[in-house]
């Protein structure tokens, strides 16, 4: 646990380094563009994806170096996401990762060209990367793309997410919903460490159950936290599911058992490492992050 | 000129035809949001990119069907382009390609994911294009996102348009507005052509001076057009840059000046094909229903 810890702080400057590197300067135009990219990308995320990346290519004996270029994508990916969920037409909110959202700092038109060009920006970080072969950045653009898209990524997730606001949406629903928005982010991240350290198909079919046990473990503890945490301490307004009358674990089961389906789903977690049959206590160590995290 | 025509509406049914194939059917999850996307790319569309790409791949004597995706992948850039651009927060226009806009038919929060998957769907498309080399599709990807993105892209340009409504701005800058906004997708189609086809270095430089030219020579055209044809005619609101108070070559240097610019651009054009040393009737046609179109 003390370990991750400090792995978190360690990939966390890595990472700013090298979006710091990708993104366009602030002081070449359009100005208002690149600095609404990196109000957004500067805004003290905790860089969860790109540890579980860094974290996977480690245990698979990949260098640091080779994995930065697409943990920094997916922190964009990700990012962008955040951009666009906070607009006025999707889940309106002011606040994220504690300070003004993209749109409030500088105005919608500008946040929905920050989010698409974060996009446009990702999958060029990873079309670039000189340090991977091209079969390798293809595959790596391949799963991304999978995990954003649609069906079953990340933003069909959003879409069915916007539309199950208020609906009876049962318990599989709201699981398959959280899966796609949240999950496939995360097991991709997961699964792109292993292929940058040029994992064989049974390895990456082993960190892809981890990497999407972990994306539901990821989703409940946020739902969680949603329902128990202030605003302050989440950097992002509390409450929101309940005010939306949003179906999630915590609502659906309560706080008390969602906690208690988080502790089981724990232990999943590191079942599904025990096939990997290698070190594992960085993954590990970020799985134990995951459930007891505080925001 | 009748070749060109010929060879659009052949075009026009292969890329709808792959567009039909790579983007998620109407009836799967999330229906919306595919119905949304679907809306947008089937409503009639030019596919004047396409064209552009087909006729540069072909003229360096690449087979059609290595060009049908990225031609595609093109075709959804664009779209997403215009989905967003039509947004209330950025152009904010009912109608586009004769029909509703994206958020006007379904509504803001669907055409904000329909046009943010577009992209995802663009660059998965080529990244699993198995009829071209690893090394083709990662540089494709390259010469895509720098079109699409910042600084020097669509996405900029769009950017420096919208805080250009209203300005003094100069013909300087108008013209390198336009350069990113739209001449960048047009000059990259005609490039992706030739690298499609496996041009050199020298073969790809000559054919994006032939595509910078092409993109001025679209973006005057379509300032005319917009003061000068009606609704109905061009498929969306004209009139909308006087309306904008947007600073166009019509508004700047008048219609007859600005029709006489093109007219000098178009034998621009046939210039810059002139060292390729190859058959390029089909790309001068091409440059020919630019000049000509009507809407």
């Amino acid at each position: 646990m003390a370990d991750a810890a400090e792995f978190i702080v360690e990939i966390g400057a890595l990472i700013d380094a090298a979006l710091d590197e990708l993104l366009p300067s602030s002081d070449t135009s359009p100005v208002r563009l690149h600095k609404a990219m990196r109000w957004s990308i500067f805004a003290g995320g905790k860089r969860i994806r790109p540890a579980i990346l860094f974290a996977a290519g480690r245990t698979f004996g990949a260098d640091d170096n080779r994995s930065v270029r697409t943990a920094a994508a997916i922190e964009m990916i990700h990012t962008y996401s955040l951009i666009h969920d906070d607009l006025p037409a999707m889940d309106d909110d002011d606040l994220r990762r504690g300070r003004a959202s993209c749109h409030k700092q500088f105005d919608e038109a500008t946040a929905i060209l920050a989010g698409d060009v974060l996009q446009t920006i990702a999958f060029k970080a990873i079309a670039y990367d000189e340090l991977l072969a091209p079969g390798t950045r293809v595959r790596l653009i391949q799963l991304l793309s999978d995990a954003a898209g649609t069906p079953g990524g990340m933003a069909a997730g959003q879409q069915l997410d916007l539309e199950a606001e208020g609906s009876d949406a049962s318990i599989e629903e709201i699981s398959e919903i959280h899966k796609m928005k949240t999950g496939s982010l995360i097991c991709a991240s997961a699964v792109a460490g292993a292929l940058i350290a040029g994992s064989n198909d049974e390895e990456t079919a082993a960190i892809g159950r981890f990497g999407e046990k972990l994306g539901l473990l990821f989703q409940i503890t946020d739902d969680i936290l949603d329902a128990t945490q202030s605003t302050e301490t989440l950097g992002k307004t509390a409450g929101k599911d309940a005010a939306a009358a949003k179906a999630t674990f915590a609502s659906f089961y309560g706080i008390e058992r969602a906690s208690e389906m988080a502790a089981d789903l724990l232990e999943d977690v590191r079942s599904a490492l025990v096939p990997l049959d290698r070190e594992t206590d960085l993954l590990e160590g970020i799985a134990d992050m995951v459930m007891h995290r505080v925001s």
